[in-house]
This record gives structure tokens, sequence and C-alpha cells, in this order.
């Protein structure tokens, strides 16, 4: 029999990231979804986004293993101990997002039980930022680029400033018409959500500067 | 010179331990005074709320340090091992806790601008569910105890039918009488920032759980 009890740890930590890279895949593809849903008034994919949760959080539990593994079998230092645990913070941070995806579909529902508020532009432009934002941010994660991660930082900003424009036009429609209050009210929250999946994608490029640079970004990463 | 370069490993668990328990008292405090902000229309209060994250901010990268530290030097197993990957997830929620305090501030700030809607009753009572949660878990936390972790959970579902409740009934408010639309948004608002800090609290208790029994709530424990 070969001895190799034990996998090479690179081989193991390539798997790990490759899992989170699937499960951010996952939980993309349902905020896509959920909007897709929201722009086409189709209730089909709307049942389908609030059914289907159950491969993101078996990945969930997974990749919790694999990075227990990983820390337990081989005593990880420096760069790569980082990595783990940032694998462990990053797989939470797109558990919810998967989550919010569910949010998302449940307003979605509410919203469709109204006449449309208004023609929607900003809020499909909020989730392709969003979605953005956390491909981004795993591919900074997965090629340890600072760059990219950096960059993600960026676009948050983008997303709040849309996020403030939403407020304030369906305030508006609330204001002049009080039969859109109710929709309107779902629409805003769907734009919280957005705000909060790019909030996600910003932890996972944060954690990732962290991972590369400990030095750069906390104050006592000497200590370390 | 006493030869004791790397202290004692349960004595760093216990600093550790002290350390989060401190944290989350600041993130108490911080959602009590926002709400209480809210309730006495006091502007000094939010100010003062708006103002002060940085202890808060300092104790997470003080934590996270001592995290890392413990992992690297003491290369912890099975219970340990799970106790410092949960104090990591555990920091990260406390500071977004403290993150949602000034969120709150920043819808009382708004909401002060106008006349109240109404008496305010079921959003106090949420923080001291919220706050109660959140000291409850963390108790759970240090004492190792499912049965405390597992009451937090139940209580999750008090504040999901009281944020419900807060919406219809400012819905209502709001279809009547168009000048409650922007002041009523705001108190939506804090009702579901409110609502995530008792989701905190859950993930919180969710890692107590974990850690103590990790057989009984994880598919893989076996794995490990």
């Amino acid at each position: 029999m070969p001895e190799r009890a034990v996998p090479h740890f690179q081989e193991e930590l390539q798997q790990l990231k490759t899992r989170l890279l699937e499960m951010g895949g996952l939980a993309e593809d349902r905020v896509r979804a959920a909007v897709q849903a929201l722009v086409e008034r189709d209730t089909a994919v709307v049942e389908r986004v609030l059914a289907g949760d159950g491969p993101i959080n078996q990945l969930h539990i997974e990749i919790d293993s694999r990075c227990f593994k990983l820390l337990a079998l081989h005593q990880p230092m420096a760069v790569d101990l980082r990595a783990i645990v940032s694998a462990v913070k990053i797989n939470t941070d797109l558990e919810r997002v998967g989550d919010l995806a569910i949010n998302i579909a449940e307003a979605v529902q509410r919203y469709m039980r109204h006449s449309p508020v208004k023609e929607l532009i900003d809020i499909p432009r909020m989730a392709t930022i969003a979605q953005r934002m956390l491909r981004d941010a795993l591919d900074a994660y997965v090629r340890r680029d600072v760059a990219l991660a950096q960059a993600v930082l960026d676009e948050d900003d983008e997303l709040d400033a849309l996020k403030t424009q939403v407020f304030r036009e369906l305030l508006t429609f609330m204001l002049q018409d009080p039969a859109t209050i109710e929709p309107a009210l779902d629409l805003i929250l769907i734009s919280r959500h957005l705000e909060r999946i790019g909030d996600h994608a910003t932890n996972v490029a944060e954690d990732v500067i962290f991972m590369v640079s400990a030095r750069d970004v906390r104050h006592h990463a000497r200590e370390l």
C-alpha cells in the first residue's frame, strides 16, 4: 500500500479553494435568479429559489469540515494559517449570501401580488454589481490578489450610492400614491438585501488583504 | 529568569473569553444607547453612539490576533480548536453588532427630524430581547452551555414575530397618513437592524452547539 495517509497540504488547500469557488458560484446563481424573477415576474423561478438552498448548506458544512481537518492535521503557519481561517469566515459569508437570495425571493413573491411600481433599472444594476463584487472577491482569495480585493472595496461605494438613489425614488412614489406603499417597501427591502450581499463581498475582500499582507492592515500583526 | 516564554494555553484561552465578553458588553451597551436615544429623543446620546465605535474595532483586532497566536503557538485539537475558530467567528459577529448600533443611530437621527409616529413599545421590547440573546449566547460560549445556546435559538422566533408585528402596524400608519411614511420607514429599518442583532446572537449560539457537541449538529463531524 502507498504510504500517503495524510494527503499533501497544498493539494488539500487547493481543493478547499475549489469548493469555495463552487459555493460562491451557487450563491451568485441564486441571487441572479431571484432578481431575474423580480424583473420578469416569474413565479416559477421564485419558487425554485425558495426551495433550493440545500446544496449551499451542504457545501457550508463540507467546507467547514475541510478547514478543521486542515488545521488539526497539518498545523499550518503564517499565510497558510490565515488562508484557512479566512476560508472559515468566507464560508460563513457565502452561506449568508445564500440566505439573502431567499430573503430577496420572499420579497419578490410579495411584490408580485401588486401592480409594478415602476420599470426596474437600478435594482438589476445593484444585483449585477453585487454579483461581480462577490466573484471578484473570491477570485482575489484564490489568487491572493490584493489589488483585486481593493477594487472590490471601491465598488461598494457605488452599491451604497445606488441604494440611496433607489430609496429616494421609491419614497417619492410612496408619497404620491399610497397604492405603491406596500410594493415599494418590498423593493426597498430588496435593495437593502443586495447592499448586504455587497457587504459580504467586502468582508471577503478584507480577509484577502489581511491574509496576504497582515502587516499592512492590522495593528497587531507584528505579534503574530 | 523564569522559563515561561509560552504562557499556559488554558490561561490564554481564558483571557480570550474574557475579552470576548468585554466586547459583547460594549456592543450591547451601544445597542441599548441607540434605542434609548430613540425612545427619549436624545440627540446627545445619538451623537455618542455615532462617534464611538473605536473601542469595539480595537478589540476586534486584538481578539483576532489572540486567536491566531493561540492557533499558531499551541496547535490545539478537538474542542479547543473549535473554541478558537468559534472565537474568530464570534468576534466577527460582535463587530457587526457594533456596526448595527451605528445603523440604528443613523436611522434614529433621521427619525427625530419628524414628529413621532406613535408611542414606541415593540421596538424597545425587540431591543431588550436582542440584547439578552447576545448576552446569553456569549455566556453559553464561555460556559460551554448547550442548553443556554438552545434557549437563544428559541428566542429568535419571538424577535421575528415582533418584527412582523411592527411592520404591519407601521404599514397601517403609512397607508392612513402619508406624513408618517418617512419616519415609519426608519422605524421599520430599526426593527430590521434589531432582528439582525438577534441573527448574530443566533450565529454565536450555533457556534457554541458545534463547539461542544460537533457530532450532534454537523454531518461530517466524524471526519474530524
